[in-house]
């Protein structure tokens, strides 16, 4: 196919008045689609409603250290919770705390803490004159708006096939004591699928921060979330090479069985050094009695054990790779060789990134929601929602049916074009 | 009896002596028993096993707005939580914002979210000089260690059987404006088991805070937590209170079902008015996508409605009852008229407050220590963990079952009278 920007201004208004059509036609249609979202599908959650069985009035409700998992006690979580997350983000039973229900919650809670009583004995942020955190972009919106709601300053880093910019990264963490953490998705980031190379995880490790509280914020969000079982990406395990680098507490790692069980009635960790823990426990310990043991046992006791959860991520996997497969197809399909957009072909995660031309982010999702379709909306993958060339869209596959699916990146696609020819006819 | 105080040197002697012997006995069993935590018996705990049945595999899983509750969504709590929690607090479901499982955590987020970004607009606390509570004493020793870790300054307010000492609470509240809360448990208090009366409830609701940012911190934690049927205290509806006086903002009222269904695995909620909660959502939409849902419709099918609570509350009266009978006889039988002690007959909640002889609480929970009894700290109760009398000792019968309940009551009646046999003899 001749690429837009290489047809003819007689071209571009004949394809502009064809496209207009049918876009016409899709709009008449009165849809109402939403792409905007990480949600899983119905069927998705379908898969784990096992777990609503898995507790009766009838079973035995104490846990593998012999409490009761009705009553009071458990701090950081009971031991056989301890041993499937910990298995999930790949460090010991020893490194990790279970929290309740969200990873965002206690992203939230460690900024919180950090700005009020600093990090393992430094200056609590909130005395600071500048805090700053370094935020690869485009990135998930609701990491920004925490360190936004703090005050905190973001910086941009580009991020590159391989993860982010490390010389930037470098650059920042190492001279300059304001920049205090940087919000990472390592694997099937968000909004790209794509995961930081071996080398880009060995460089987080070496890093030598000119302020000791800094910290990897570490958003292993989509670790199994695989959708091949013949293609799957590898990530370095950060915890270790931290720790063989010399420099044990520098990492938080977060997870959560949100899009593994159900979102929002899942179970939630982070796995650091014993250090961080204990310092995080004291806190800890003024602010609750304890998580929700129950559903750490009812987690515990359907998927049994990390391989129990892998077999579960393959169901997950069946579900969404046709979709990806479908958003993919249509893509490459319709916009191969116009040369208005481009994307990544993910392994894994949630998302599809897709890059328009400048400018044209925002009239395309504007674009689609007229014809019913919701979008993530565009800038909302940058700090502030602000994206400086107005280019990256989030495409979230999971939660419409397959055949919705089809007709949503059909608009998709359509929009694309025609907000497309407007920006090139501009130019011509 | 005659009081120790009334007795001769030589009485005394010989009094001590019987009581070493019984002590050495008791001693000599080697006894584990713990009256420290209002935490519930196990057959408490049973009586909620049907709440693990009411959801299964085959339930329909949606609210009754139509929400799939296993999937993201809903910040603030599905309705029907809503309305059985804001019944259970006595406020309407639109002055209501659902949590996840523990009142303790909403309250620590409530003061951490004051130290980073104020109150509807006001200062943050962290950037002021100086930040106080009022603490009325004795009180709950969780309250104090959160303002405590926060490096709020804590001021006692002596308890009366009507409630804090309103004079002295005016005087702060109306005059120094650095004074920004007061921690409350306004029913069934922890630990003398007495309730607000109606007077105090409205000069609560006529304060005029010298700081705009100044809440009545109100933990309803034991609002239907009664022990009879016919003898039940009532308090008085704060928030109505004072919004018939003009100060519709100045109360937070936090409830829990912990000690209703599962401690650790109940549902919290803060009641307060609509300008708070929508300052509190702006908030928790970057905290959280949303609390666990599927629990509280687990708590919704299972308790139906307040009704269905209050009548399971009538149960675990069944159950505590005899308990606090047991040692509230024990107390008079063994203490009555010996002048070493005064104690409060609570008609609910979950404590029994004991003023023993000034000098005397540390030595006393010391001695209960040596014959295997654990009682909660001496000076718990009080900011800082000082009590300035060393008398208050919290007593919790809820846990132990009631062959040691009579065994541990046994042993504290025999610590007080050996500790206040010495204490008096050092003055004879």
């Amino acid at each position: 196919m001749t690429a837009y920007k290489d047809r003819s201004r007689e071209e571009l208004l004949q394809e502009k008045s064809v496209l207009e059509e049918k876009f016409k036609e899709v709009k008449a249609k009165g849809l109402k689609l939403d792409m905007s979202r990480g949600k899983p599908s119905a069927a998705q959650l379908d898969l784990a409603m096992g777990m609503m069985d898995v507790l009766n009035s009838e079973t035995d409700l104490k846990c593998s250290e012999g409490v009761d998992c009705r009553n009071y006690g458990v701090l950081d979580g009971i031991r056989e919770a301890k041993e499937l997350l910990a298995d999930m983000t790949e460090v010991s039973p020893d490194n990790i705390i279970i929290y309740g229900n969200s990873s965002l919650n206690i992203m939230y809670d460690t900024v919180s803490r950090s700005m009020t009583h600093g990090v393992m004995g430094s200056t609590p942020w909130c005395k600071l004159e500048k805090v700053k955190f370094l935020c690869p972009v485009p990135g998930y919106d609701r990491h920004f708006t925490i360190t936004e709601h703090f005050g905190i300053e973001m910086i941009n880093i580009p991020m590159t096939p391989d993860g982010p910019d490390m010389d930037l990264v470098e650059k920042y963490v190492n001279n300059d004591p304001a920049v205090k953490g940087i919000w990472c998705v390592p694997k099937y980031s968000n909004p790209q699928g794509s995961t930081y190379s071996d080398e880009t995880v060995r460089r987080f490790a070496r890093l030598n921060p000119a302020a000791e509280d800094f910290r990897i914020y570490w958003d292993n969000a989509y670790g199994i979330h695989h959708l091949y079982d013949d293609k799957q990406d590898n990530l370095v395990e950060i915890l270790m090479e931290c720790k063989k680098e010399g420099h044990p507490d520098m990492v938080y790692k977060f997870c959560s069985t949100s899009k593994v069980s159900f979102p929002g009635s899942g179970v939630a960790a982070i796995g650091t050094s014993k250090a961080n823990l204990e310092y995080i426990k004291k806190q800890m310990a003024m602010q609750t009695i304890g998580h929700d043991k129950l559903n750490q046992l009812r987690h515990v006791r359907f998927f049994k054990d990390i391989h129990g959860m892998v077999q579960h991520m393959r169901k997950h996997a069946e579900i969404l790779r046709p979709k990806f497969e479908t958003v993919l197809n249509c893509l490459k399909h319709e916009l191969g060789g116009l040369e208005i957009g481009n994307w990544i072909e993910p392994r894994g995660g949630y998302f599809i990134s897709f890059d328009a031309l400048p400018g044209c982010a925002k009239d395309i999702v504007a674009k689609a929601k007229e014809a019913g379709l919701v979008m993530t909306g565009a800038g909302a993958t940058f700090p502030y929602g602000k994206d400086p060339q107005d280019s990256n869209i989030r495409i979230a596959p999971s939660y419409p049916t397959p055949e919705e699916l089809a007709i949503a990146t059909d608009i998709f696609v359509l929009s694309v074009k025609l907000v497309s020819i407007d920006k090139i006819l501009e130019n011509k």
